[in-house]
């Protein structure tokens, strides 16, 4: 049986962690902490000897970014880099840019936990004259302004994200070539919940720690799992940094 | 009359710069000062308002890496790049890797100063087995190793270069497209060669200075050139810049 390895990448912390704010489509940076984390997982990768014909990462610059760190670590400037829409961040809707105390003191705490954690309830959508109205950036100017999100519950990225898989990033793997995929917590859980068949109760508990590269071997034909996939780093680091990122979103997202 | 602009943008200087080494297709990096030089190129495209919808370069670091600094700084990292082989600099064959001093000791002064300064004359052709050969760098590897030089006249980098521009620039273009070609000292003077129509004599004297925004209008129909191209600096600056490009020249190139 051929076999072919997919690798997922959540971007490093992002400079809003700290300040403890929604994020989703804002274009932040990462902070010094998830420079050093996108450089590190480059480290790991080329250390472990994987190498990457093409890939693929978001719109927004986090993801770009620590893309770009780890194509640098392992000499792989060169390959071509594909951002997609499709592969940003759940859009957090009105609640972009509040922090959590604006937004317990605006909708409740309770309502706050269902739009974090339940799978298909979105929170309120933003306006037209919202500064994080997507139609407004240039980014997105080649888009049909009804395909962008102004709310999102999970339901939705995955629903926005599994085009770009099956249409861009399946031919690709098809056709022999090795893929990395650098995106964001939610539009990997999306890919995830899509390849390991995970429930909608299941992958809102799922997180994906930042800056450790997630190996996927898929069966060349199904590109279905032939096995459970794994971390690039060793247990204790894993467990380690998917608690500090199921800590954070008891307090941010 | 419509015009469109485009950019050239030679990447900052290089570590191999100061070791005074011929570079070519050898894939140094930026040294701190070309770090430098890229990000000021991004600062000045932004503050005079430019804006790009996708980016071609070359596959060598130094090229791709200007280049995502520069975007980095205009807040464009989310657009398409190209890396292309055809931008790449000038092959420089068997003098890759080798100082002035050990090429004038191997090949005589008079001969290295016709290699570099002829339009039409190259230096010996590496072999297969020399450590810069292409044909072994893994990030040629989809290409027919028949189309990979051994060594280039300005001439031959002309040939090279001219088939990405038509191909594959000039469509981008007509479709309405801003471009941005983060390039190398040769593959840009192959483009200028074409755009104004420099003769062979004077386009060996012609010196693009590093790190300094080439800006070009050209009519939108024909894609000629509507006036005289300019850089995005004073005059001082960039007289500075392309002497110490020419004397550079003396020593090493």
């Amino acid at each position: 049986m051929s076999t072919v390895k997919v690798v997922l990448l959540r971007h490093g912390e992002s400079s809003w962690n700290k300040e403890n704010r929604f994020t989703g489509w804002a274009d932040v940076p990462l902070s010094e902490k998830g420079l050093t984390e996108a450089k590190f997982a480059g480290k790991q990768l080329k250390e472990n000897g994987f190498t990457f014909d093409v890939a693929y990462t978001s719109m927004l610059s986090r993801a770009i970014k620590t893309l770009w760190l780890a194509l640098e670590e392992m000499n792989l400037m060169y390959i071509p880099v594909y951002p997609n829409w499709r592969l940003n961040e759940r859009m957090y809707g009105a609640l972009q840019g509040l922090d959590k105390a604006e937004t317990a003191a605006k909708h409740g705490e309770d309502q706050v936990k269902v739009w974090r954690r339940a799978y298909a309830i979105p929170p309120p959508a933003l306006d037209e004259s919202n500064q994080y109205y997507p139609g407004n950036d240039p980014r997105y100017k080649h888009l049909n302004p009804a395909d962008l999100p102004k709310t999102e519950c999970l339901k939705d990225t995955v629903d926005r994200f599994l085009p770009a898989w099956h249409n861009e990033i399946v031919p690709q793997i098809k056709s022999g070539k090795k893929v990395l995929i650098a995106a964001h917590g939610n539009s990997l859980r999306a890919l995830i919940k899509y390849l390991d068949n995970v429930s909608d109760d299941d992958i809102v508990e799922l997180n994906v720690p930042t800056g450790i590269p997630l190996i996927y071997e898929l069966d060349a034909e199904t590109l279905k799992p032939v096995k459970k996939s794994y971390y690039l780093a060793d247990e204790e680091t894993v467990k380690a940094a998917q608690s500090a990122v199921a800590n954070q979103g008891k307090k941010k997202e």
